[in-house]
């Protein structure tokens, strides 16, 4: 099997796709312009096996790694700069994934305004391991410490859909009682999430606090109250969830905790004290209170609703 | 074995050493005030089996893999901001291991003035992997591809310690027969790379091109000149050697061959038109010529050496 030498993979598939301050990455280092606005800096890591199945699309591995990042810009109401790729390659690898991984990552790259900027490729005798950098621009910086009583919470979109993606793929007797339809959508929620850049510029002006939800809404609620000094109370029936979560919760309807605990939904949590609400299909979800216990979850005869365990944590 | 949890990794070993624009960690960004000079940012990561030994000293291992990078914004003529870390934690990692990993990292951060501004943990089926990402103002940027023919090469000191270091460790029979000086010394220069950020100031007003010597001499040499489009000719002969290095390649001559050719050296190759060069311990090694030649390497007899191999590649 022949395959790209160091600096081929530098030159042949990661150069055609950098942007400017890559310097045609045939430096040691990005250059950038001074930006007027904060800078907003945020790293995530990914690993086969953890993060991502080894054999996934590496398209959509890709993609992935890179929207785990313009998620938390978004959140933080900051707009793309450019982000680095650090790829360690793992012994098995082949021209055609590096092609296939490059190609999704250009179209990110493109469709998020956010060229890479540079990075560094190396050898790894474990999984395949993805770090990826993003830099923005910060209009206002939406913090996840300012949440205050009487705060309206929102999120911006159905939640527990990737959760309940990675459930169908652990479990395939689940997934075969579930329609095409709805197998397909959930899966492709895992599979692919769709950071809600549109929402950024919003934030900026009217969050008081927000983080993407990346651990599963509970848990990540929970972190937000505690770095906002702060509690909340939820009304479970308002998380909006998509027909597919429905119907496969209509199946076995522990999913429900799965979806409300699960990560990966790159969904929006947002508090605001404003009077402008954002667009659907963001929901109203309940209301920050004062104190210091953890968020409450109220089903629809107002009674607490405990959950076994609030997020995923490595650890 | 009782271990952190993820909450507690962040809150109790990485927040206390963490900068302001960290904002504690407990925000999923970082948030840099509005810099008026360009930024320079670069990443690499090192991986257990691969960059170090899984059974280095932790607080080595984070100081290694933060110095790189130090090394490289040295190279471009910037001076650190700070840097981000993505940690990928083996199955075995035990509370020990942390701290002194954490420890390490912040006697570095405090030293060099760069501290810890954000990051991301997790778990990996695999080896130890870190990426560190470091953001620096530029006073100029330094690129690799300035270098003019007619332009003096110097390197900012003695090269292939690290390249033998490692050899040392790789082969005990050889390792006893050096003095402990000896050995101590190309070990640590192994184990520890010291950046130099002292030449940046230098670098930024004098030099054409400059990168960090990290794959070798011989091989590094090979991309600023192509990146630059000319040659070189070097004088072996006058590349710097260390007193440690000499008594190495006295018990086996072929070590010469591995210091030109070795990685991990962490000294700044650097070409000028200047007049006053940079100070000592920083010698001339020869001068850039016109040509896209790969560049020559010149022995005592101005005969060319011809190398088996130019450096390091993980591919």
């Amino acid at each position: 099997m022949s395959r790209y030498s160091e600096d081929e993979i530098i030159a042949r598939v990661f150069a055609p796709i950098a942007g400017a301050a890559a310097l045609g990455l045939k430096d040691d280092a990005a250059l950038l312009a001074p930006e007027s606005a904060p800078l907003v800096v945020t790293t995530d890591m990914v690993v086969a096996g953890v993060h991502f199945f080894a054999d996934d699309d590496p398209s959509l591995v890709a993609k992935k790694a890179l929207r785990v990042n313009l998620s938390d810009l978004a959140a933080k109401g900051a707009e793309p700069i450019g982000f680095l790729l650090a790829l360690a390659l793992p012994d098995d690898w082949t021209n055609d994934w590096l092609d296939a991984f490059a190609a999704g990552l250009a179209e990110d790259a493109r469709a998020y305004g956010a060229p890479l900027i540079g990075g560094d490729t190396g050898a790894t005798p474990g999984p395949l391991t993805i770090s990826i950098t993003a830099l923005g621009r910060a209009r206002r910086f939406v913090p996840r410490t300012g949440a205050k009583p009487g705060d309206a919470i929102f999120v911006s979109g159905p939640i527990g859909d990737a959760a309940l993606g990675l459930a169908l793929r652990r479990d395939p007797a689940l997934a075969r009682r579930l329609s095409d339809e709805a197998r397909d959508y959930l899966t492709g929620r895992y599979l692919l999430p769709q950071p809600r850049v549109d929402l950024s510029a919003w934030l900026g002006a009217n969050a008081s606090a927000a983080m993407d939800i990346s651990d599963g809404l509970a848990g990540d609620l929970a972190k937000l109250c505690r770095a906002s000094g702060v509690s909340a109370a939820i009304d479970l029936a308002s998380v909006p969830l998509s027909a597919a979560a429905r119907e496969a919760m209509a199946i076995d309807p522990a999913l429900f905790e799965t979806a409300i605990t699960g990560g990966d939904d790159y969904e929006i949590l947002i508090t605001t004290g404003s009077e402008a609400p954002p667009a659907a299909p963001a929901c109203r979800i309940g209301e920050i209170v004062a104190g210091s216990a953890p968020p409450v979850f109220l089903d629809g005869h107002k009674k607490p609703v405990f959950f076994k365990k609030l997020s995923f944590q490595h650890f």
